[in-house]
């Protein structure tokens, strides 16, 4: 399904259905401060048409897993460790901000298709695990698929949706 | 269904299954230059669990229907007047711009939760029917739902994500 | 799905994703003075699995669209051009006839596998543009599925379901 | 759900998980010579959301199970008693007849949302055991639904379609 | 889909619709009492994607169909000769026993994914016809899955499970 | 949906998105020495119909959680502490335990439906987080559901169908 082959059942064995490494901390030195190692089918091929998935998501102090959505699923994450703010927004024309900042074992929901995002805003590392409704839940970030497109969208086109100069966007896009 | 009731089989009438208006243009007088006219189950409750509604859209010279997603729908649009540039970006990690102008009679379709967007790229008024793949498919701005939400995302968690100083996502929330 | 196969997300073009021909006319100087002309999987590969289609209508004056159904799609629809007259008639055991005379931007629901047909009440040609549920609706048109199947249905059956004589049902036969 | 609403699962009981009454021949004493005693969400509460549905069908000699579709289910059925032709037509273009001479034991299917009769073949009654993939799955019975709907659909239309003389179509409304 | 292709529909034909053998009388001289013919994807080529599929069960006297669950469907059952006793088990934590004594005509329904059996409470055979809510329904009987499986479930966890010695557990793995 | 009501959008809060206590220990001084701790959509109103749900498994050193299955749902879990078996036996008629041993950041998935146990092997307490695609996945643990229902299942059936003296089974009755 969607490129992926389902196997024989007679000759599936443990390792189609499991993944080793969400205990291993993702590498946060970067210029959002955070990593999401993914557990989805394309790690673990059992999981094709079961409909769900498994994220680890680092944060280092201050760090952050910038707005973005999952196209075809909804996110529940726990706090395993640290201080964790968590943001959804709704759809038009309210745009209202769900936020709140979560301690360890605390339980959020992100609707699926709504734009969300993380911040760690504690003095330590933030480890969350996540769940996902779909086996190949997809991620698009918002400031790489609009900033970072390869090709780029129109620096017009930006400039006048997110009301900015021409100059801005530009800069914007050279740094993606 | 989502807050939507059903009526009684028995005593549903034309009116529950029609709408009228995508004749008249939507009013275009604005920063983007364009204007969705909606037939989705808020207008048509007969259209309640059937999984589709319509729209127009309306798009004055160098007009945008700027970058947004549907958070529960596909999208299948035909130009019915007019040049219009139509683009959506895949996800994670390609982040690939698909687009396209659109002539007279084109149809193009923006996959489930994808960010894309529409600008008229000719002289006159850009005329296209869209239809999507749920009753209630809703709309995200990108532009308002990062820098417009109520309350603000915190200007420091859209500075590290779009990789600029903080007086500039100020400038630009200011404006939503 | 159902055949289609999906391909490489890495591969895929802005051509697999559209198709052009809707501003042109069908051909509907046939026996029932109407043409459809479908935008599906069949034309636009991208669309498997997405669940969404679309058809471009065209009636001559008088022309009508005969009763038919989709096995696999709800239909909605809106008229471009002309003034149409739409029905739609329940299950059983009401069987009611919802029917309406659509102008210009009039917008219409028809419910997944109910049977429905459109009717150009106008002097002019009539244009409709209507979208699916499915990316692969189907099309049951009931004279010919009843009358002209290959082979035909035993006209005994159809003498008794439709409380005509044999030779009725013959003669409609030997049209088909 | 579509206007059934679930109980509370702590105060459910047997009852509304049953029915009685398959065992009982239905009335084939009609123009038709048959007759179907279902077992929907509408007699048994506790079918809602789950998908299915059973039906029995008689058939008195040489009666029929006119041409109809149910638009939200595929139907699967067995010869309990009698012998029993069964059919159903493809979608266009191609209108292809699937039919066989069913015996006691033999099983079919009918494909979602295409038309299908049946008809007793032999000197005895038919028994048939029937399900359906939807608690609600509707029955269109084709002859009804076209010329007896209420109100009528114009026998200019149907005339048309069916390519037969408007008096035909207006005889055959008014033994509807 | 899951391992079962799709036919090209060109080349259908009726015996990818149909199987024989539901009245032949399954073998019940076994250890339960019981047998149960099967009329799914694997037998019927043309259910794939169809969701729904048949099957015979046949109990001598005071056989049981033993406890056991369909992972993808909820079944339907109607009683073709004898006297049954059906019941389920509701979900955690009430456990309630959801039962009935069905005679010929009785129409019963499991729920996906409950443990349910069927006893034979009369004196002669019991003869039932059920369908199921998936082409590939799958079925888990109890004791061969608990007690059963190759390799074994280690024996303490299900002395600890089921509140017994090592050894009775022992004893029972023995038999299967 | 199947009783829970949806709220109105435009007043939800991050409260009904959210749930605490995922960090807070099971009490696991019981039989089993495990204890689970939810967060459906009984805990957290927004998670309706969205699909997915969150649990907590502790288990103490040898505790088991018993063979169970969820009759709507895939289950992903990883281990956050501990050694822990686990274990699914795939449908008939094969009935193989694919099990494995998982130490600290492994991931496993239990498909839909299937039985399924887990134990700690180590000599420390076990700590899993596990996800379900249902915001209301349901939990039967098989000895509960087939020894423990209320009333009982006819020891008559059970011995019959776990092949050991109805004596036993009275015996296993007796302590649920």
């Amino acid at each position: 399904m969607n490129g992926f082959a389902c196997k024989n059942p007679a000759t599936v064995q443990a390792k189609d259905f499991s993944f080793t490494g969400l205990h291993i901390p993702g590498n946060t030195r970067n210029a959002i401060g955070s990593a999401v190692t993914a557990a989805t089918v394309t790690q673990i091929p059992g999981l094709n048409t079961l409909g769900i998935s498994m994220v680890r998501i680092d944060l280092a102090p201050w760090g952050i897993n910038p707005p973005h959505t999952h196209p075809r699923a909804t996110e529940i994450l726990t706090v395993i460790e640290g201080s964790l703010e968590v943001g959804f927004v709704t759809s038009n024309p309210d745009n209202r901000l769900i936020s709140k900042i979560l301690q360890k074992g605390d339980v959020f929901v992100f609707p699926i298709g709504l734009i969300h995002y993380q911040r760690n805003v504690g003095n330590g590392n933030v480890v969350a695990i996540a769940a996902l409704s779909s086996q190949n839940p997809g991620v698009i970030t918002i400031a790489n698929s609009i900033f970072g497109s390869k090709p780029d969208i129109s620096a017009d086109i930006l400039a006048k949706a997110f009301q900015v100069d021409k100059s801005i966007v530009q800069q914007i896009q050279w740094r993606f």
